[in-house]
């Protein structure tokens, strides 16, 4: 999907929230905006969020001198999640439907950045995310793709809700057979996504049979590299971001939670609808 | 007070509001926020957040050929607002406090536009009003300096919220015997703030011994003249606009409900707080 006008200030408003988390020297806080403002405005807005995201971002990064502005945040969400994990081991295990409880959770999990950011109760929107009834459901269809026993490739999304698809991995893996798991992160920091390190972190390589697939420069989400192996896979996309990336393949289960009206408006769900959408 | 970074994104956001409001034009939509943005880097930001407002908002006037975008969703607000005078005369009428009630129920109506733009709960705005603790109170002295029969000059906000106005003035004067009722509206259309067609269009000038100012260009509110006139009267100030346009003013009582982080960092309050603050 492409970029709307709402975007546009939106992208400010995040490099001011990173800004803020990179260096706590206001006078850089105001040059980074003035700079993020600048390049906005010389671009063309025809582009998908994400790319216009990436260059604002790198503006970031590149004049407050960090290449990792979230870092500390990233540790902050997925102790977390990883306190949570045994709770929510317990409620999958004793569920009339793991694999659905699993998805449910897991799109749950998206909501940990707004939790850790303000007074988010997320107990709360975990509860909401297990009773709620999904503004796009295709379980069926993923049922139905898990049975053929495909690899499966899964994109992750942020830290902290990796922890979150760990649990569904796991669930999937005690459900179904597949042949392997490819687990797509980040090659280098960018946002609060996944990178190696936080995969890690919480023991998403103890996962049997998984690898690891590092995307970043040479292999990008929106290559046609990057799609080839989309659409050789079972392809579970987490997040509303690789929705924004991904849109259009229509192979690619969608699992996400709606946070902004840019996405709801495109998708016709309410905000804060949970969604399982098959491109 | 100052505009802070925070403000600079959101005066993007207003300004793409008010001209979805002024034109449908989606090719309009882009130009306005481009010039804005261009003004807006182009400026020095180390001024009051309603001066730069006033830039932005007088850019989207400019481009799009409407003088008075909020016109519709203004005369949206008064209708509301006057479907539920008499419910809340009532409320009025019936308490212990009624200038206390009265206070917190101008208050409540500070969030008319937060209901007409989203599927926001007035009547449960209104009920916490009435049941919540102020965040800052200066309520003894608000009654006091009334008990002085002094001549009031009341700084009116939105349309919409001052049909709550008129309530809280009605019962000023059925309490206390203030020798006159200055009521200042806005000389041109400002966004959704009051005109004198919305003060008179609610019955505000059905209040006796009440008359109109207003101000616009030569009686600006953070001119020295309007100071002058401000300092010399018991002055009531609604909204946050208001709050930022004059909160340095040691005399004035402030009555607002706090919808925004720079806001709410300036007073050391929360989010949605309900505040009587004196200058």
């Amino acid at each position: 999907m492409k970029a709307a006008l709402d975007c546009i200030h939106c992208f400010q408003r995040q490099a001011l929230e990173a800004a803020r988390m990179a260096s706590d020297d206001l006078w850089l806080h105001e040059k980074i905006t003035r700079e993020v403002m600048g390049k906005l405005l010389a671009m063309d807005w025809d582009k998908r969020p994400t790319e216009i995201s990436g260059i604002v971002h790198g503006i970031v990064k590149e004049i407050s001198g960090n290449a990792d502005p979230y870092k500390r945040v990233k540790k902050e969400y997925n102790d977390i999640a990883l306190k949570m994990y045994l709770g929510l081991e317990k409620i999958v295990k004793n569920s009339q439907d793991p694999i659905q409880t699993a998805v449910r959770l897991a799109i749950a999990g998206n909501v940990i950045d707004f939790a850790v950011s303000s007074e988010f109760d997320l107990d709360g929107a975990i509860d909401s995310a297990l009773a709620r009834k999904f503004a796009i459901d295709d379980m069926p269809a993923l049922k139905e793709e898990l049975e053929s026993g495909r690899e499966i490739l899964y994109i992750a999304d942020n830290a902290g809700e990796i922890v979150f698809d760990r649990l569904l991995l796991e669930t999937i893996l005690s459900c179904y057979s597949p042949r392997k798991i490819k687990f797509v992160v980040k090659a280098s920091p960018v946002v609060n996504d996944v990178t190696l390190d936080d995969a890690r972190y919480v023991g998403i390589d103890k996962i049997p049979n998984l690898e690891f697939i590092e995307v970043g420069p040479g292999l990008e989400r929106t290559s046609g590299k990057f799609k080839e192996i989309v659409e050789n896979n079972l392809t579970i996309s987490k997040g509303q971001g690789n929705y924004e990336a991904l849109s259009e393949v229509e192979t690619i289960f969608f699992l996400f939670m709606v946070k902004c009206m840019v996405v709801a408006r495109d998708l016709e769900v309410g905000m804060g609808g949970i969604v399982l959408k098959r491109g």
